[in-house]
């Protein structure tokens, strides 16, 4: 089993990943596309229901498995994790990056994480079920997470033995994951639509054609920096490929609404959107004390004015960083210490100033 | 008669006035001191009273004496206007320099403003009397203004025959400025008293004491950036120095009391003090569209970060100007037309950014 702290050192102190650096197709709207497959080692009971030996023995297992993989040097060198070996801080931000769930920071033993350093895949040993193997892709990019994600799914299946039944399919932990156990989903970003007022009938028109909405951190944050987590409900009964093509229809759909009103407010409301997006840039780049829910939104406008071109000088990447940058948990890294959420607003307002302190636009 | 258009131009053109170049004693609270002497020519009638002809004739016999006292060279030149060769928006603009009333801004006939480079003094004629004197000084300088209006007074007493009588003093048109004719007023800059929430607790103390509040620009603007004027209010019966040792010691206190809630503020509210202060400027220098109500409020958290050391490098002289630039017909005349209130506001937030872009915080 190999651990290599530098990796994940370089990734709990960095606000950069990949996932965000503003590449891809359509990626004016779309920030990023995950596909997710759940699988599980034949003959071993779920980790709901497993103790901690059972659960050591699936993360070894893995991770040897991993390691066998690595040796090929077929693909980037993957890194294993054993989460016991990582700070609840560092596991919070490492779910703060969407590397891995916030079910699977929580220190149950035998938990373990596989990343490599573009973060582009990782894989959760032991969360809902023994294996989550995620690849994250800026843009509109499904078919290119698939088949990166399909890959490591044959590298890993030649050397564990997946539960799979060939009636249902893959075998999981929750049944609405049998079948294909693909989830796909999009990261789609729609200010104008939301300035418009129009987010709720786009996305109810999504919900009806079977997808589901979550928000940037999953349920419950819905709305935050208009940022929204369009995905498949369910994975039995449909193809890889069904599921794929249905997602990437809906969200391109969903790409041209949000085009069509950012069209709409440069003609109607040129001066109110520029007003808008030049105060968020000036509080983000002034104030000395901020929430994360603030940074998010103002994050929003920039990112907007960013995407019409109304703020020059300023690079996508770089902007989507405040995303990571503002999370709680990141700031707290950076500083090398937890904090109250007053000292923790100081700091990130502060992170946030020397962030955009290296541009001008 | 002079006119000199070059002066009108330099004057409703320019964002700086000394009145408020941020010099003077307890400058960092008092934005200025003004000293205002009321004169009536022996038997003419009083302005609200006089027909075309003899308003015609008491400005030429002002400007006549204006002139004879230039021919002398004892006092920098002073340049008189006849209000008829001054456009309503220059006018305007005239009223927001502080340099005549809003009621003389109103193009009735033999109307005259006579003033000098430094717009330390100016005569309004046939406003509400036939001489309104005015000298007005940065800081708490009412001494200072009052001996440059009371030499001022000489001059032209001594060339014009002023209404006096020596029971009630100098007459004029309102009863409550007989006597002296004289009233004194400092503009004073309650920014912390404001944010602890003891404006009102102060204020009504110097009312009980007899002295009047007014706002940044007369009754009805009380409290538009923070700024109150407070001056006396009855003439008769006190003498000149009582006058201005009254107001003085008045102001001296408020004066007090504000710091006291500055020192309060730095020590219990820094960061969310500093926090607004940022933000404000991050505002002023960045918004695309702003109010003239909504640039007076920001000006003042700028401006109490600047006397509180909070922001480096900005002038307060500089930061002063905003008050002017953000002025509705000052800004109009920066563009050479009138405008509808949105074209307005763009306008503003345009010249109140250009006007910052030459400080960097």
């Amino acid at each position: 089993m190999r651990r290599e702290d530098s990796l994940l050192e370089k990734i709990v102190k960095s606000s950069s990943s990949p996932w965000m650096d503003g590449s891809g197709t359509m990626s004016d709207v779309v920030i990023s596309s995950r596909v997710r497959l759940a699988r599980n080692l034949r003959d071993v009971e779920f980790p709901h229901r497993m103790d901690e030996k059972s659960s050591n023995a699936v993360m070894e297992k893995v991770f040897r498995a991993v390691s066998d993989v690595n040796a090929r040097k077929a693909v980037s060198e993957l890194t294993c994790i054993d989460l016991r070996d990582v700070s609840p801080l560092d596991r919070q931000v490492l779910v703060e990056k969407h590397l891995m769930s916030p079910q699977h920071a929580q220190s149950l033993p035998g938990r373990g994480l596989v990343t490599r350093p573009d973060e582009r895949v990782s894989i959760m040993v032991n969360e809902e079920d023994h294996i989550r193997l995620q690849c994250l892709y800026s843009g509109l990019e499904l078919d290119e997470a698939y088949i990166t994600a399909n890959g490591m799914d044959d590298l890993l299946d030649e050397r564990l033995d997946f539960a799979y039944d060939d009636r249902s399919g893959f075998l999981t932990a929750c049944p609405t994951n049998v079948g294909t156990g693909l989830r796909a989903s999009v990261m789609v970003h729609l200010p104008a639509l939301a300035i418009g007022d129009e987010v709720s009938r786009v996305l109810s028109a999504v919900n009806k054609v079977g997808l589901v909405i979550r928000g940037l951190y999953g349920e419950g944050t819905e709305g935050q920096g208009n940022v929204y987590q369009v995905s498949n409900q369910i994975t039995l009964g449909q193809t890889e490929k069904e599921i794929l093509e249905n997602l990437s229809l809906i969200a391109k759909q969903v790409v041209a609404e949000e085009k069509r009103y950012r069209e709409t407010l440069m003609k109607s409301r040129r001066s109110a959107l520029e007003d808008r997006i030049f105060r968020a840039w000036g509080i983000l780049s002034n104030a000395r004390t901020m929430s994360s829910g603030e940074a998010v939104k103002l994050w929003s406008d920039v990112r907007l004015g960013v995407e019409l071109e109304l703020i020059d000088g300023l690079s996508v990447t770089h902007v989507n960083e405040i995303l990571v940058i503002s999370q709680p948990n990141f700031v707290m890294r950076a500083h090398g210490r937890t904090m109250s959420p007053e000292e923790r607003d100081i700091a990130r307002a502060e992170l946030v100033r020397r962030h955009l302190a290296t541009m001008k636009p």
